[in-house]
């Protein structure tokens, strides 16, 4: 395998942009990664266009990379559209990776458009809530709420086993989503930036016990996208950054553990031949609060239960010495699904510059990106982990 | 580029099966696959999932692929989902075999998988009038006739714009129809399996002039699986058939010659090694009739606007010297979107390996699948090209 470097990130700002759509934003997010490159679109030799609800959202099912990006230089090459639900701009930046890791291409684009907000609300939740197995939801549900996203259920149930077995608790969770707003606030292009407090986000409406709205990733519009190329810069004007593995895995049949996240992650760091204590910084699937724990836990930033230790001695926090989602995380930064794990690149790879200001982790040489999908029984569908270093 | 060979191909049958299931189908078609392969699933190291509809079909927007294959021993596998409209199961070869040829995985799975009919017939056909830039399309035509595909007034259009400037007739495209059939007839596979006459598909009901129905590419559903793997058989005991290049392009950003898929057949000869005169058989994307016709001259079987002459003659006829679509083609295969690329697969494999019957090109070596997807402007939004030789 080649070495694999990315050449240039570009993101648009998270939120909810009613109305512009799945094109301007990917359009947007295309020319500020060729900026952060400085590279003409013409070296581009393979696309990989990630996108999870669009069919669900604007009708467009189909050949949504082609549609979104028919008015750009990419036509004529290689069109990939991909999906693996939250994990669909992982997925795209795994086939980006392999392909220039293995000699295919020598420049691969991967990039994540995503459009959720609808004049009509009902219509996001709906798309949402196929990333389970629509047919068993139906025959197990048919009387099921559609003015809430299926997956804080889930997310509630899983939360409540993990309280039981742990004992964590509530303020725990709050503490994620008090950290996520602060790290957000020093990101320009999140879609959160106001810090809140623990009192605010317990006090706040009950979305599914014991997550209260603050503790869920909002929906948000937005697009990333990842240049990447072949071998070391030629003369490198900053700090160059390497992809060092890539992994991609479905949950188990039985749906039990190991689940999906740690497979991934053990094959990552087996891969790159490192392990998590050598993590400086990391981002990861926070689509709950709770899930930033467990997660903690999965990618063995923690033993098993003693994941809320991380949050409560502020190990995680910007300052701390492994900062999670210093970019904000789904929970502050925003959630456009398709967009959400090339955003976490975006974020890693401006820590790794050393370019990322006031939230920077100093000294950080080796990063982790962990983004599931999905939702099979007690398990994400899928998971992948990217590990990149200097 | 390491040689890759197709370990083993599976296909259901093609035709109407309301109720059925994107699952079911995608696990008999790996069954099939994995028999003819003489195979344990275990081995299998990546999974490509095609299906093009299923999220304005079923509501199943997302992790298509985990939900389909979540009953067999695929799980815990990575299963990439992809689609490109009609070549969505010819990108899910493409990245098999990238991924297979480059040496990232020793096994690798294509399968794709639709279900297309649905009680209301409306749904079927908002599903495939996705295919296109369909903000575009609102807002060119708020009064889209809804109980047809748009995409046969698009192949409507090109059709009376080729018989313009080729001196081709509905009698020309009728010949195809009639070809196609007599093929299907020796397919037990094959949606339509009685044969007709040029009388009887020129009085059939006018879709959109001068198409009529059977000259129409049908509703159908259905699944198909391809097994590659790395290098040659070790006790071959059939004849091996290996994929010797696969080429994918998307539409130019003006929608202009060359069209797609003259790039994607230029690209798979140059890299083949070989020209179109080399060819014995082939699998083509015959959504309707005149594109078949249209194809022979975009892939180099005959010179501009000579197409006509291959089906007066007889030279693409099974027993012709140079049979197109022997299995039906997707007139009368059938066509469930996200499994055509594979289903062509599966035809030409059994062609090489002079398994065909009937329908048998005798002495063939050498054999060329090409599927276009979906529609941007003047030409097809994507277009692949695979050529297989023994």
């Amino acid at each position: 395998m080649d070495q694999v470097r990315i050449a240039g990130v570009g993101q648009t700002p998270f939120g909810k942009y009613l109305g512009v759509g799945v094109r301007t934003m990917a359009e947007q997010a295309l020319d500020a990664a060729l900026l952060d490159a400085q590279m003409e679109v013409g070296r581009i030799g393979a696309v990989y266009f990630a996108n999870a609800l669009s069919g669900l959202i604007t009708g467009q099912e189909t050949i949504r990379g082609q549609v979104a990006l028919r008015h750009t230089g990419l036509m004529g090459k290689p069109i990939i559209n991909v999906d693996n639900a939250c994990a669909s701009g992982s997925t795209a930046l795994h086939l980006a990776w392999s392909a220039v890791a293995s000699g295919q291409v020598d420049v691969a684009l991967a990039i994540g458009s995503e459009q959720l907000t609808h004049a009509d609300k009902a219509v996001t939740f709906a798309a949402y809530a196929s990333g389970v197995d629509v047919e068993e939801r139906e025959a197990q549900d048919r009387h099921a709420p559609s003015d809430r996203s299926v997956f804080m259920d889930i997310y509630a149930e899983r939360t409540r086993r993990y309280m039981q077995r742990s004992g964590a608790t509530p303020r725990d969770f709050a503490m994620i989503t008090v950290k996520s707003r602060q790290a957000a606030s020093l990101n320009p292009l999140a879609q959160f930036r106001t810090p809140t407090t623990i009192e605010e986000v317990l006090s706040a409406r009950m979305v599914s016990e014991p997550l209260t709205l603050p503790m869920c990733s909002p929906i948000a519009d937005g697009a990333a996208a990842v240049i990447l190329v072949r071998g070391a810069a030629s003369a490198a004007s900053r700090r160059s950054v390497y992809v060092r593995s890539s992994t991609l895995v479905s949950a188990n049949a039985d749906g039990v553990d190991p689940v999906c996240a740690v497979r991934a992650a053990n094959g990552a760091y087996e891969k790159a031949g490192i392990g998590p204590h050598d993590i400086h910084v990391a981002e990861v699937h926070d689509a709950s609060a709770p899930a930033e724990i467990m997660l903690y836990e999965h990618l063995g930033f923690a033993g098993r239960n003693e994941g809320v230790r991380l949050v409560r001695d502020g190990v995680t926090s910007v300052g701390g010495s492994l900062p999670v989602n210093p970019g904000g995380g789904l929970l502050s930064r925003g959630h456009p699904v398709g967009a959400t794990g090339l955003a976490q690149i975006v974020e890693l790879t401006t820590q790794l510059r050393g370019e990322a200001g006031a939230r920077q982790r100093h000294g950080a040489k080796v990063a982790l990106a962990e983004c599931s999908g999905g939702n099979l029984g007690l398990d994400s569908a899928v998971a992948a982990v990217t590990i990149l270093s200097v």
